[in-house]
């Protein structure tokens, strides 16, 4: 018995949407077999990439040969689009962030439901081989129990010149690009967040932000910085995570980085107090050498289904979603406490008890 | 007219007492002459040393030939200490953090100008050369206007192991070292303080703290991260500094690092979108080679005063103390707050204009 080939529209056929006909092309089960756009450039880009161009959403969604909608369009219109497709009895996969505001993502998990359908959003940076990395070494206790983690981005050219501009679009770097590093952690770490505590940065002068620290604490002990900025100049690592036992560092997305741990069972050398500034410190000294060991970083595990495989699974009842709506809600809803902690400077606790409260 | 040459005692021979000694020999117009430490060991040390070991600190005050005493005990004894030299009519230089709690200060504080005796805290971190460089970029909008600053020291030896453990002794590394890098800020950014959020590290077991991270905000709008580590097998740079128009950063104490800056008024190429993990993106690109210039770190100025210059110059009459115990005694306020912020989890607002109040 051969498997079905799915018949996919793109919705958007900017930057997100051509990627995205990309990738698809080596999907075996999925077929793309046309776009739909707004914009007259993006029609023309679609007829020239092979792809037929829908005059109208309305003439996606009646083509009886599409099972799957894909949504690549400006955030503020992922719910409308979905809600339709859904109606229409299609599949949506819908890029991230999935909406602007949590409770649109309920609506949709409600029609989604009631049609029977799946929505599934590409919340992608899940298979990233740096988050995977850094997993590994947090599932394995590598460096120990692993407590702490940063988590940074950091780009040099401000906001992108599109819609990411615009706060009724759903734009700002939170949205953007906050949305992936927070949802790594919470797939992540499996505990309630205790405490979330944020500023929001605007040195751009946009009506968004142009990037983020912040810092949340989990019931369990672990903290994380979380940090996104498009005016550095110069990088700080992807990744710097602390351990019981050890501290694991990865620069950059190539994986460049290493695990330093501390040495059990033998005979150590005390660290001799070095120079340091105008003073002399036995505290910040380098460990001697017997104190310590070089690792390089490991091999992740490479066994979680690919997206798109995952997605076609779910519709075949075969699998789980690997990005389930409940962890994307929660996602939402922690951007919307980061927000908030923002405005007003303070921070907020109890997070996922206050939603467990609402809902 | 020869300059007087004064005669000075050191209390407490341990590891900073011996390091003063050392400092002291390159000062022409202090001669050490004695040292006073309850510790047998270090009596011997000292005689070793060819300093005289005094018997008692009643001895020490009532030398009349001693025109300074320089006091580096642990902290808890530094006020006792400080009062009673002070009351003998001595000149008093003493280790850092000055004291444990904000008014025990302020008593000093009183005493001194009551016996019209100087009394100058040893903040020697503020000579250091990598803050003087950071102050050098700010100072003159280097990268131009400096609006955040991440200054970290991490180690990987743990709390060194003497009463540094203690509570009572005025232990823990938000005292050790935090008191300098808040010095050095503080020293460096007019500008009152809008608010405080701390957590405090804990890995240790120890009773006080290993470390912290503190995100402190400026009325100017300055920003700045604040991390002392004991667990951190690798470190991250010594100074992160994001401005305007660049970013500087320094790796560690022999100044290795460099600054970027943006090119203004060329035709500068758009940054190309990279692949980064499982996405494109082109926030997070690189600039363009045409988009940025890179420089070495700049010179700092050396113009300033040296600490036990000065110390001489202020009792003479000719300067003001370039460590002013106002300046001091707002650093310690701020480590109270510090500890208020991380044991509540809790942001504190205005911390300036409280004080103000409560003088």
């Amino acid at each position: 018995m051969t498997s079905k080939i799915y018949q996919l529209v793109i919705v958007g056929y900017g930057g997100m949407g051509s990627y995205h006909a990309k990738l698809l092309k080596d999907v075996q089960n999925i077929n793309v077999i046309g776009t739909f756009d707004i914009q007259e450039e993006k029609r023309v880009a679609s007829l020239a990439d092979g792809y037929k161009a829908y005059d109208s959403l309305a003439d996606v969604l009646s083509d009886a040969t599409v099972d799957f909608v894909l949504i690549a369009t400006p955030n503020d219109v992922h719910k409308d689009i979905a809600i339709a497709a859904l109606q229409a009895k299609k599949h949506v996969i819908c890029e991230k962030p999935v909406t602007i505001k949590s409770n649109d993502l309920k609506e949709i998990m409600y029609v989604a439901d009631a049609n029977n359908r799946q929505f599934i959003v590409h919340q992608n940076r899940r298979w990233d081989e740096d988050f995977l990395t850094v997993k590994k070494i947090y599932d394995d206790n590598i460096i120990g129990n692993a407590f702490h983690f940063e988590s940074r981005v950091q780009g040099a050219n401000g906001i992108p010149g599109d819609w990411r501009h615009l706060k009724a679009q759903g734009g700002g770097m939170l949205l953007d690009w906050g949305v992936h590093l927070l949802d790594q952690l919470l797939f992540m770490v499996d505990s309630k967040i205790s405490s979330v505590y944020s500023n929001l940065s605007f040195v751009l002068g946009d009506e968004v932000d142009d990037g983020f620290q912040s810092i949340i604490t989990f019931e369990n002990g672990i903290t994380a910085l979380i940090e996104v900025g498009t005016t550095n100049f110069i990088q700080l690592p992807r990744w710097y995570v602390k351990g019981t036992t050890g501290t694991a560092i990865i620069n950059d997305w190539n994986l460049n980085g290493k695990i330093i741990t501390q040495n059990f069972g033998v005979e150590i050398e005390a660290p001799k107090p070095i120079q340091a500034g105008k003073g002399l410190t036995k505290t910040m000294a380098p460990p001697s050498e017997t104190a310590i060991s070089i690792s390089p970083l490991p091999s992740f595990d490479a066994t979680m289904e690919s997206f798109y495989s995952n997605v076609v699974s779910v519709v075949e009842g075969k699998a789980v979603p690997i990005v389930k709506n409940e962890e994307v809600l929660r996602v939402l809803r922690l951007i919307e406490t980061i927000f908030v902690s923002a405005e007003r400077n303070e921070v907020i606790k109890n997070f996922d008890s206050l939603i467990a409260i609402a809902e």
